[in-house]
């Protein structure tokens, strides 16, 4: 797999376009919708969502999209873009410099090179297969952490965590400190070796297929629970480590759990 | 009591020194101490305190500091500063940018003037007695929620809760959404409206000092739970409310809680 000349190009335009209309709206009063779910859904992501496939369809007609806000199309296609614009839109609600736009790229299905961009403080990492990690066009790289005991370990909220909670409260107890709320943004943390470990559950393939990528390009590790790489169809039960060592001390508590 | 006519333009610049100084360690290398506590205390901490202890006493040399990191000087003067240059020092050790800088001033014993400052975002909150509180120079007011249904509600962390943890669970039960992470700056997004409570124990006199004048400038409520005002020599289990209706069917519970 190559990744087409064009396609780092297009994927920081993405996160230019996106972030200039996250930035509008940003600590604006805007008025909320609630999704089924409950989780506040601005005007904001479907705008920033509306860029990105805009600029796609002009650039690379070809490619296929999966948006969080606007559906589908051409997902037959070989490269399939996967746009997740506020990932923690709950972060951007009240305040937070702590959302994430999430924009991953798939090969036939496979998450191949990722985005996390935070807007307000202009952070972008980029990475992936053949792409080293970088933040704001400086190469980053996982801790070299190896033991729960010296690990910093994140997750969103324990509220998140069904099947998982009591094992991720055992991490705890034996970690170094937990780093609570953030979202994709942890993600970002653990590829610049600010953390050390993320597990989750309930990750869509719009929040991983960005996500995977850059942890993998810092050289970290991440798989679903039970140590399978994440492609199009996985279960959004993650675990992300900055070392085989710590990704492979930590799997078996949740191999056993239900994905 | 009326402020003294120079004090907020030292206040703003107390912000300005101190967030010059972090600046320069966030996200740098740095080498980590541990207190006792564990709590990483940086370089940049140390610094940021010294570079506002100076200007004080440069300034205001009659006033007395009370600062986390230096000590306590002139205790018994009239005016005293209380000084927490990084509040949340796991949010700045973790590459967050929700750790602010909390500058109180106490008149005999009592918080009269708040700065909540967010250096790398460049977002300061100013607000006290007499002072209504601003965000970057424009007025901010608390929101008009008043049950706990409707109420977005925040704490720096479950692992930080110790008496108040089964209380502050049937919150997260009730209530529209929790907000877990950010320390001080949580009182912020109270004071500009984006969160509803925020309920927390543990407390010490150089983070409330700042964080209730900043609230009750912003039109909100913010005692102990005992309902008593946050003084010098307070217990620092506090709950922090956008509305005096929501801060009243709160309070019972934590009442009933020891200090």
């Amino acid at each position: 797999m190559t990744l087409p000349s064009d396609i780092l190009h297009l994927a920081h335009e993405l996160a230019d376009l996106s972030g200039e209309m996250i930035k509008r709206y940003y600590r604006q009063p805007f008025a909320i919708d609630e999704k089924a779910d409950d989780s506040p859904v601005t005007i904001a992501d479907r705008e920033a969502e509306r860029v990105m496939r805009e600029r796609i369809n002009a650039a690379r007609p070809q490619d296929g999209i999966i948006g969080e806000e606007h559906g589908e199309e051409n997902t037959d296609a070989e490269w399939v873009w996967v746009l997740d614009p506020i990932d923690g839109t709950k972060s951007f609600t009240v305040g937070r410099p702590l959302f994430v736009t999430l924009i991953g790229l798939l090969h036939f299905g496979k998450p191949v090179l990722g985005v996390i961009n935070q807007p307000i403080t202009a952070d972008r990492w980029i990475g992936g297969e053949g792409v080293p990690t970088t933040l704001n066009g400086q190469p980053v790289r996982v801790s070299a952490v190896d033991t729960i005991s010296a690990a910093r370990i994140g997750t969103t909220g324990p509220e998140y965590l069904t099947n998982a909670l009591g094992v991720f409260n055992q991490l705890v107890a034996q970690c170094r400190y937990p780093i609570y709320g953030g979202d994709g943004f942890l993600y970002a943390q653990l590829a610049s070796g600010w953390l050390d470990v993320v597990a989750e559950e309930g990750l869509k393939l719009h929040d991983f297929a960005a996500l995977a990528p850059v942890i993998i390009g810092a050289g970290g590790v991440m798989t679903d629970w039970q140590g399978q790489p994440l492609v199009l169809g996985s279960a959004g039960c993650v675990l992300a480590a900055a070392t085989p060592a710590l990704h492979a001390s930590l799997l078996p508590a949740f191999a056993r759990l239900p994905l």
